[in-house]
């Protein structure tokens, strides 16, 4: 597609170019744009046809819609501002400069402007600031014809058609009806004999994560928002809350990597914004690291004793580390599912402990095979690293299923006790058994 | 509301939860037969008005499932059967043993057994196994009236009505007509003059995961699914599409905490099943760790001369174990999220490494701060640990950004490539540099 964007680009011909883009997807040409360079996006994005146009900035990265923006005429802004929902343009004025916002804000129409500006004042986490103002509002003494009537009419500028809102003169939430029932029943029938009141919504300030899971759950194509008086001020859409999942998924990812998460694509963010995100936790998990020296230097008569002990700390601590990993992704992940709450904490620890007992038993007898045959050292050293590797599996799964629960319950998010952040307390508890079996059995 | 259920069963007040459940979604009645003890199941699903029974059925966890088949009567089964949507009933075979599913087969009507044998064909991660054969299919010559008539005399059944497949007489898909554009058409216009020909589609055994991913790049409702003479053969739902997401996504967090991925959800495993997923992993990189006992052993030496030396080995296999978690996450994610190609490697690497650098100076600088000053170690041996940090960094973070890359070149899955293979390899190789470098340095 890029090669022959450009082909056609070189040729200058633009007609050719044009017939081409007009039959892509919206998707797939904002893909291109972001391959383009730079100064031929005005000229491609001018090719466009104009609701196209509209549809494939929404598409765009924020950097390529920053340029575009400067690179347009006040009424080339204007045209693509009309095409656009409201809470898509919300969405590309939340990563503009102020100076951009400003004129954007400047060429938007007076009542535009004002949803905008109540949309923007939500917190950027929250149902109110992914909802959408653009529905269909239906009133219970109508008709289904004029429903119908009402849909033909005011339908062409709705994000979606298919779920109609049933309001009364407060505008509070009576009940949903959708296209599917309005199709389905009598045209003389009355809304209200057909409205859904068993109604499944949302506030203003939810967690969008919360808005999210609402969309899975119950199967929703859209979700309705209500303010403190169940009055309905808006509606979110089911490709914004896919969007929210992928995102969540995506800080997750990173927390569990020990990562400040970023809604920007790695490939468009600077070396030093990368460094940022991650060298403050890198020197945390560093410096918590100092414990496992001060053990280490505290038993250095044991080790002088017993060189051959330290040749098996890092299989130990390698072994702990992806021991705790195994149970806190687990428990972060059902955690976040909601699949595990509070009140299965118990049940939980007493599972891994079950769990970690058969892997540490496996584990040890495979280990105290090799150590005496591979390694041949006495049985008497085998059988602390075996012992120990028992002990640290079995502590490392604790940790690993526990703190993530216990994180959960201070409302902070367990997915920063993943991997990193546990490996690091395993590796100090793990030295410790070692030191403490091997004195114990070793008499040192 | 499930102490409320109980106390109603209690009470053996039927009339009142047939009321309470009768009035609520039918996602949260399945959460309620999830915790209730399991001799009371089959009493409350009586009590389930019929419609909603079969709507609650879907909605709950296999074994729920299982043993409320078991104790339906055959018109009970048929009855549920009736009302499901065929990807539904396909889901729900999928999980059931044998002898159930031959149950549930003698008790679908042939046309539906049918259609459910057809799908069952396809492989479990294919489209095909996600599809359902109920869509509303029109043709081209017919008017937007005709159109309205024929969904609302088939629509009932449907899963969605709201997109339209246009179909020719061999069921060739010829475009797709949304109920938004029937609506906003005159009525006497014709269906071909309305349609959209420029149509996202599938194939029977496309992956799931790309299914899914389509559904969120072109923000779709249905994606049609089409054999290889480009017959339409059954469309796939927005619901099934985001379930797949975040089960591709639960997989990926298990792979990359080195755990075999399953579908079951957590406190539905037997402790047995759950060691059965963990305990290879950790077998595999346990023994993988023997190198690390090796390099200790032949540097013997080394370590008795210098003893203080060992106290560092675990700071820095953790932290080079951590900065190439952060690099693979990060790719692996941007994988997935397709925000990273294979054509982008080499600007990967150059990126890393010039984040690796500033990473490896900032913690090198403070970590030799600390090591003069607090733990007063000699400037050789602060410098030995401190080059050795640097340069464990820089390979960490070129191995962790490379691993994943490679791996899905070679059509593995990059997830795999995750923390716990990358801090088994990365121990290993930060142990070699610095003993290396100890030697270098140190004379030794």
């Amino acid at each position: 597609m890029y090669e022959k964007v450009l082909a056609y680009l070189e040729e200058k011909n633009y007609s050719a170019l044009k017939e081409m883009l007009s039959e892509m997807n919206e998707a797939d040409i904002a893909a291109v744009f972001e391959d383009l360079p730079q100064e031929k996006l005005p000229l491609v994005y001018r090719i466009l046809p104009k609701e196209l146009a509209a549809e494939v900035f929404v598409n765009m990265e924020s950097d390529t819609q920053e340029f575009l923006i400067h690179a347009f005429s006040d009424n080339e802004l204007r045209e693509v501002l009309d095409e656009l929902y409201v809470d898509d343009a919300v969405d590309i004025i939340e990563e503009m400069p102020a100076t951009v916002v400003k004129r954007i804000l400047q060429h938007t129409d007076p009542e535009t402007r004002k949803s905008i500006n109540e949309i923007l004042q939500y917190p950027e986490d929250s149902a109110g600031s992914l909802m959408t103002i653009e529905y269909v509002d239906l009133k219970k003494y109508m008709t289904v014809d004029d429903a119908f009537t009402r849909i033909r009419r005011t339908g062409v500028d709705k994000e979606t058609i298919y779920i109609c809102y049933v309001t009364d003169e407060n505008r509070k939430l009576l009940g949903i009806v959708t296209v599917k029932d309005l199709l389905l029943s009598e045209k003389s029938e009355k809304i209200f004999e057909i409205m859904d009141t068993n109604i499944i919504s949302t506030t203003t300030l939810e967690d969008k994560e919360v808005v999210a899971e609402k969309f899975q759950k119950y199967d929703l194509l859209a979700l309705p928002v209500v303010d403190r008086e169940n009055r309905l001020v808006g509606i979110i859409t089911i490709d914004d809350a896919m969007d929210v999942l992928q995102d969540e998924n995506t800080e997750d990812f990173e927390k569990m990597a020990a990562i400040t998460p970023t809604d920007k694509p790695y490939l468009k963010m600077s070396v030093f914004d990368i460094w940022k995100k991650r060298f403050p936790w890198l020197l945390l998990l560093m410096v918590s690291a100092t414990f496992t020296s001060k053990i280490i230097q505290s038993s250095e008569e044991a080790l002088q004793a017993y060189v051959v002990l330290t040749a098996y700390i890092p299989m130990l601590m390698g072994t702990g580390g992806n021991c705790g990993g195994q149970s806190s992704t687990t428990i972060i992940r059902g955690l976040s599912l909601g699949e595990i709450e509070f009140r299965d904490t118990l049940q939980v620890i007493w599972k891994e402990f079950r769990v970690s007992f058969l892997c540490g038993i496996t584990l040890a007898v495979v280990n105290f095979g090799r150590l005496l045959w591979m390694d041949r050292v006495s049985v008497l050293v085998a059988g602390v690293v075996s012992v120990s590797m028992i002990l640290t599996i079995i502590l490392a799964k604790f940790i690993g299923c526990s703190l993530p629960i216990l994180a959960k319950k201070l409302h902070l998010d367990p997915a920063v006790m993943a991997n990193p952040f546990i490996t690091t307390i395993v590796d100090v508890m793990s030295l410790l058994i070692y030191f403490r079996v091997a004195s114990l059995m070793l008499h040192i």
